[in-house]
């Protein structure tokens, strides 16, 4: 193997989450050659634990090549992970991140570089962790997003990040999915459709009448959440689609604080279902046909290690 | 036994809700001679098992006088009750509820009369159960409070209830208590107390500054959630105080949409700890020293028993 072979492993690129580790072996220009991916978030591995890990998921790979640069995003730089990656404070781009990427020994050949999160220092602060790669993988693909534009990322803890100069210029936090998810889970809320043993996507209809519902309220969703109860019980709502409604009307609420309407570009990284919602509710708000941006996370990786000096741009030899 | 003795027992009085059912046995102008509670809530109990229940806390009063009459109010009167009772729909006084009690065989003497709840037609729709009750029983003891004034019940799913001539005008439901209750035991934001076992309610300034915080976001909750991880993480916010700037955020929030500002004459009914926090949130909105209403339940019992027919307003004979 050379440096000039166009089939030659470049990087491990690692995707640590809270809950699973996915892991990526990237070619020259970032092309994905291979990968793995297992049940080893951050929450199961645990202290001690992460050499193992990631010899696991990139054992081989690097059996095969001991000097292959590894880097890694995600939870795995919180306090709770592997080694604490300190946030880069306020704009960054890819020079800052490369710049703020912590170093810990693997166990097997070359050190695994930890990209940083980015923290905002508010009042009241924000911070994400993992979101921050996948956004410069975004720019890297749709390089006309670096000016005027925004990202959304939909997920456990939404993100809505403002782009300037091809750098984050700023976010903002949702709780969407994890409030969706426990309200469902242990709530009123989703008594009628545990009852009815019902999932939520199959109510469209219910979904627009929830994002619908929240566009109105300007107040938010406190005053609205008692409504997916009592729509069932004084409005017909069907309990097996409540939680469609109930969809509707957090991702709604989400979009209205957004205020997705201004001349900015939009654009969606995220699960493919997930991303749908969120177009249908934007297209509530007058926003229709938004995009979503596929493979921005190993873009990401790719490119903060090419700033990092790490791995070389070029594509081809 | 005469209906002139005056320590005669007069109504049964029940306040059975979903978690417990509390007994009253009311004398002469609705004084509380007796008290039994057991944790016989409707989600304990179950059909068919009510009539054996009402046996085991009103029993002994039943032998001594089986023709006693008894109401009760709460969810015992929902669908998953003992007898449904409709909702009484719109504006409500204790006319209406009287109108709409459901009589059912209580298996021991005279029937049981279920109080309806009170729908309002929205949209979105909201309704009550219970709460009608306990304002009208707040309505007899500050007869000042029927007009242009307003009741707030904190609790799981607070209320905020506009009164007008003597009735209750309309009102909103809040899920507050039961939002923070789902994010304190599953959420991300509940575990940083969990991890100190830190209780809520000891950090009066983390409160403050939640109320502060939802005061001065006109967009409600959905941005400033994430906000109870990312000021622990950031701002210095201690871990075992991050239950109370939870709480401070949800309170606050809920002050926030029902704008207390206004003319109105406020009041509470409620526990009195969450009454206390209530109350300190108030404070920060301009409205400081609203009273709580003691003892809003047994005579709301009893005020509707009496237009009812059941029972006799006179005080003493």
């Amino acid at each position: 193997m050379t440096a000039f072979d166009a089939q030659a492993p470049r990087l491990i690129a690692l995707d640590w989450g809270t809950s699973s580790l996915r892991a990526m072996l990237l070619g020259p220009g970032g092309t994905v050659l291979d990968r793995r991916s297992a049940a080893l978030g951050i929450m199961q591995v645990g202290a001690g634990g992460f050499s193992a890990a990631f010899a696991e998921v990139a054992g081989e790979w690097r059996a095969a090549a001991p000097d292959l640069p590894a880097v890694a995003a995600g939870m795995v730089g919180s306090a709770q992970g592997w080694r604490e990656a300190p946030y880069v404070i306020g704009s960054a781009g890819p020079e800052e991140l490369a710049n703020g990427l912590v170093a810990v020994e693997s166990g097997s050949g070359a050190p695994v570089h930890i990209v940083p999160g980015v923290a905002v220092d508010g009042p009241p602060p924000d911070v994400m962790r993992g979101e921050e790669t996948q956004i410069l993988g975004a720019l890297a693909i749709r390089p006309e997003l670096a000016e005027n534009a925004r990202l959304v990322l939909p997920g456990t803890h939404s993100k809505w990040a403002s782009l300037s100069g091809g750098r984050i210029a700023g976010f903002r936090t949702f709780m969407t999915g994890e409030l969706f998810a426990v309200l469902r889970a242990h709530s009123i809320l989703g008594r009628p459709a545990r009852d009815a043993r019902a999932s939520p996507g199959g109510d469209d209809a219910a979904f627009a009448l929830g994002v619908a519902t929240a566009r109105e309220c300007r107040d938010g969703i406190a005053p609205l959440l008692f409504s997916a109860r009592s729509r069932v019980l004084r409005a017909g709502l069907p309990a097996a689609s409540s939680l469609d409604y109930l969809s509707g009307l957090l991702i709604g609420d989400e979009v209205r604080c957004a205020a997705p309407e201004g001349p900015e570009t939009l654009a969606m990284i995220g699960d493919a279902a997930l991303c749908n919602r969120y177009r249908q509710a934007l297209a509530l708000f007058g926003r229709p046909d938004i995009p979503s941006i596929e493979h921005a996370t190993e873009t990401g990786l790719w490119r903060i290690a090419c700033a990092a000096g790490l791995a070389q741009e070029e594509a081809t030899p």
